[in-house]
């Protein structure tokens, strides 16, 4: 196996939730070169089913390799739950999913062995965290609850909004009968609302944030398979964004999280691959 | 020009809304049969290109010409927007969307010509409600709204909830600043709110719901030329539901909207027309 430690790290995502974790990269391993691709041609993955999240997770690995990607951050929860585990039997670079990393921290958080998962439909519905927390603790009780208004709302900016305090009011309710003390934010628009899920839930409760967790697994498995880049992140064109739809939309979404102009989306044709 | 009047009745939307129209079409025009299709795998067109939703459309219109429609109704806002011009080039069979019969009806009914329409970011972004409506009356002036989270309100089934009355005071209020006295539902889950929609804006505005309006053109165009149904409408099967993804969510809204077991749904692979 011959990676070139000084390639880049393909990241991707449904459509724009996945620039959270492109941002804790960012944050957190700024030497690292990123692409991202953004499947806003096909999003939502949530109501899709298994074989066809598989088949579009597929499409893209293949263009990420034509990238020449050292590692692949499958920066999505559904593709995460329905496609990590068979896209890592195909790869010999490193693949990691959102789903494990926040699993990780939360089952080491948790003291009294019950932990929340909010997430679209899709991903609550998956039972996926579950079946990954069990596996690291059989005595961890898993509460799921979808919370399919909150990326509209997020999308829409209502970030602090009244109208938002009072659905996550509604949506969170049932976790807080239920005394869960670890939160996971199952869905990569949900960091942009960890304030408000904060205030609803009160302080006791430990939010996990997979997006900062998974940038952080990176930082250990690159380090581990001496992948880590030896460039200064001060190179021409550092990160590089592709989608396969409307590139517009995607970059007035990407300027509002990240910070800096995203220049260079690039529109390419995902089908092919 | 050869076309069997017994034959069904092709509608299309990119996922569950369309419904909402077939129901206006069993409702009143109740001999015809209809193949409904349901892209559920590449749902929502609301953020896709106009070339993408052309070539969507088209491989829509191969499979429902497969199965022998008699006339097709393009029963997704975005799709009337983008497509219904380009795809009546390419049919001999009657082809209708539902953003010609929802202004058609506006624009008769208005007194004060100010006329309201919410729907999708694209919808309203394309501003083909306010092209028809001015090449019937340029007197006409069109103030657009989008309300991006009405559908995902709807899908939660919170119809009458206080939360989607706070969120249609929010989107509604410079309508009624605006002084508009007639509004285009112009997205094919609103006919759902129109009880909320209506209280938020007051009785003397008049609603104008498209679904309802092309159920009523459809009957006009088959008698015009001669293809209503000669069937008693009791014939086994009438309607058929297909869709490009997880037939099963398909079916639990459909069950909650129609008035009868939606029982025959199939799941077909659209990216082969």
């Amino acid at each position: 196996m011959n990676i070139d430690r000084n390639a880049p790290v393909g990241v991707f995502d449904s459509g724009v939730g996945g620039l959270t974790v492109a941002r804790e990269i960012m944050r957190n391993l700024p030497s690292e070169k990123i692409v991202y691709f953004g499947d806003t041609a096909r999003v939502p993955y949530g109501s899709k089913s298994k074989e066809t999240v598989i088949r579009y997770s597929r499409q893209i690995i293949r263009f990420l390799q034509e990238q020449k990607v050292k590692a692949i951050v499958i920066a999505c929860n559904t593709a995460s739950a329905f496609a990590l585990d068979e896209v890592q039997h195909d790869l010999d670079i490193p693949v990691l999913g959102v789903i494990e990393s926040g699993a990780k921290v939360a089952a080491a958080e948790t003291r009294n062995n019950r932990i929340g998962v909010i997430g679209t439909i899709g991903t609550v519905g998956s039972g996926i965290h579950a079946s990954y927390l069990k596996k690291l603790n059989p005595e961890i009780t898993v509460i799921g609850k979808a919370c399919p208004l909150f990326v509209p709302l997020v999308e829409e900016g209502w970030l602090h909004d009244p109208v938002t305090v009072e659905v996550a009011r509604r949506y969170l309710h049932e976790l807080q009968e239920e005394n869960i003390d670890t939160l996971i934010l199952g869905c990569t628009h949900y960091p942009l609302l960890r304030s408000t899920i904060q205030k609803v839930m009160g302080e006791d409760v430990r939010l996990v944030n997979p997006a900062y967790e998974t940038a952080l697994e990176l930082g250990r498995l690159l380090a581990e398979k001496e992948l880590q880049s030896t460039g200064t992140g001060q190179e021409e064109f550092p990160y590089r964004f592709y989608v396969s739809d409307l590139a517009d939309e995607f970059k007035s979404f990407a300027n509002s999280i990240l910070p800096y102009d995203v220049e260079m989306t690039q529109k390419i044709d995902i089908e092919k691959y």
